[in-house]
């Protein structure tokens, strides 16, 4: 049903981006904690950031930055500290790790972007930083997107990474895209940071209006602990090098480009929610019958995120009421008589009224649905209508394990 | 500094009231689970409900009767079946639970309220609950309460019960009150229930807003999972058996009142949030600085209901930069350079900016307090400030153990 194929080469895929990672020494670990990805020629840059009060300080620098509308080179991400909650200091670090890239690279600071993840209120080690550098300057590379994925991970256990091809006009245009989550949701290691490259001719204003509909259809639209980072960030940069006819205004050319954009965002989400820090499957929510699509994803947003549905799945119990509690809370208005849910194939409430079903074949749904045996993917489906309206709506989360638990009472200490 | 004093008692310590509790055959465990508060005479009625779109039968039923204004004599409480998500038959089961009670006590079924605790889409076992009436009125009594208090229990550790007394004019008023929480916002359980009994004499409107805004400051600030259940409850009687002179306006006697029926609530809320299902603690957020109070326990509230710092107290974890962060999204503005955090006597960040700190005794404070050895009770102490304005706020919550999964993943199954 769509129009593109998948390729490999992640951010490096499009035309005219190199990248690179490192181990410069960030990480207790000794893993790799240092990335680069890099446009040959200036690209314009379109991003989406936390919402929450206490941002990081690469998070102000880049809002900064794309307010000025400067284009951009290259982005720099480092793992290891988050450089959020550490005060004015912070902000001269973002500033000072630009400079030096700029310098290496001999590109203003202004064409740089800047994005950390780790321990909030922990100084980037900025000794390592500086002199891991010019070796990350010298990896760049057109193969080097694996290499980019895996410096950006903290709690991951796989790196994440996407690209995607189609044609408009005459030219090939494609879209590549990596990212970290994890504990998804999880302040003390930042949380989620994706970055997506571009090829495709198209306007500054247009790139940002794409890129926060396909945020608000993928990252906005997943939940691992319902925490909100200081630090997540998505930036998209599109260069231009496929040479199509420049895209300015919304028509075919741009839904397609947007569309691709949009399922290269939601398969990095998704990637991030079945890595939920502890998950050992994916839950997939479907909302129907809503007045709107907001409303539609904002229930399905609050059945992913319950914790008692999470523990339910976990437990492979078809606790079908939690389901319909955690749509009550949403705080989108419906009447109660027109609830609809499922689980997998089993209907068990219709017009607010409770199905008899059975409680074992279902249980089985959720253990056979998590260990991968129905879809490619281990994926739990709930289906959910709450009325007669035309808003349909997606959200992706994680069962709630016992190893989350113990993941978060043991990070710091 | 309060003028009240604690006595026995629970909800049977305000003059002319009775309760009990009674085993019916409504739970599997055998346990008791069939509770009867009763008032000698009518008594005014004041209720706050659950702000869950998919609401219980019982909760339906509560909210016309507290509409159409009708004296109370009696309330019902049943444990096992939540009677929630069960559709028309539910409504039916509710009417016939007040019907049968009220032949039972010869009075009309109108001053009759219900509620129900357990599992959803389930109906009451309604043949238990029926021949339990008359056991249930027969062990009506003045020494009632505790009885009354086990009863309602679901996961509950241990009954919840309070009562306390103050001189208004000459004469002797009383408050008193039982709950049930543990899985606290624990849909599948029917979360919290509480019942406060009252011998003030006062009228309906002005009790209406004195527990409207007390529950505001306890059961509204409250969170163990972040779930709304289908049948949270409070309800609020009050018989005039003190025969104090009437209030029916806010005045010294008025908020001598309010302040004692708001200390009870919180002593409830509290107990709920200590016994909240696999704690090991219960945590305090104290917030100041705020625009005015209603900004600052959202603050709280946000804090106290994340997983994140959740986890880190179960750890012992002095991780104060989840704690920043869960202030930060709480959906309240603030200036990141106000900020400041504190751990018990441990300063950790001010002026938004990161101090050093000796985390080992850090550690160790979480240690000492969580094992009740810094006040009378197991309580960490968290206190944010977030500027300087004059609205202060607290919330309480409890750690996240891994006993809180296992508890929930194998509920039902």
């Amino acid at each position: 049903m769509s129009d593109w194929q998948e390729i490999t080469g992640g951010v490096t895929a499009p035309r005219g981006y190199r990248a690179a990672g490192i181990t410069a020494g960030l990480k207790p670990s000794g893993l790799p904690d240092l990335a680069l990805i890099l446009s040959d020629v200036d690209a314009i840059a379109a991003g989406v950031f936390t919402t929450n009060q206490v941002c990081a300080a690469p998070v102000e620098y880049c809002r900064q930055r794309l307010q000025a509308k400067a284009s951009t080179r290259a982005i720099l991400v480092n793992a290891g500290q988050a450089n959020a909650a550490t005060g004015e200091q912070g902000g001269k670090d973002a500033l000072e790790s630009a400079k030096a890239l700029g310098q290496a690279l001999n590109i203003p600071p202004e064409s740089i972007l800047i994005a950390s993840t780790g321990v909030i209120g922990q100084r980037i080690r900025m000794d390592a930083l500086l002199s891991g550098i010019p070796q990350l300057v010298a990896a760049a590379s057109e193969t080097g997107s694996d290499s980019a994925a895996r410096s950006i991970m903290t709690t991951d256990l796989v790196p994440k990474s996407i690209a995607l091809e189609t044609t408009i006009g005459d030219r090939t245009v494609r879209v590549g895209g990596i990212c970290k989550g994890s504990g998804m949701i999880h302040p003390n290691m930042a949380t989620l940071l994706a970055f997506v490259t571009c090829d495709a001719v198209v306007s500054t204003s247009l790139w940002q209006q794409m890129l926060s509909r396909a945020a608000d259809k993928s990252f906005n639209q997943i939940t691992v602990d319902g925490d909100t980072s200081t630090n997540d960030t998505l930036i998209a940069l599109a260069n231009g090098q496929s040479r199509t006819a420049a895209i300015t205004e919304m028509g075919p050319e741009a839904e397609k480009l947007e569309a691709m954009l949009t399922a290269v965002c939601q398969h990095l989400a998704k990637a991030i929610a079945r890595d939920g820090e502890g998950a050992t499957c994916l839950i997939e929510v479907q909302v129907s019958g809503a007045a709107d699509d907001k409303a539609a994803r904002q229930i399905a947003r609050s059945i992913a995120g319950s914790s008692l549905v999470k523990s339910a799945i976990f437990g492979r119990d078809p606790n079908w009421g939690r389901i319909a509690a955690a749509a009550g809370y949403a705080g989108v208005p419906f009447e109660q008589e027109n609830l609809r849910v499922q689980l997998g194939d089993f209907l068990m409430m219709e017009n607010g009224q409770p199905l008899p079903f059975d409680r074992a074949a279902a249980s089985n749904y959720l253990k056979q649905a998590a260990a991968g045996e129905y879809l490619k993917e281990d994926t739990v489906l709930i289906s959910v209508s709450v009325g007669n309206g035309h808003g349909t709506g997606k959200a992706w989360g994680c069962d709630l394990s016992y190893d989350y638990v113990k993941i978060n009472a043991e990070y710091t200490t």
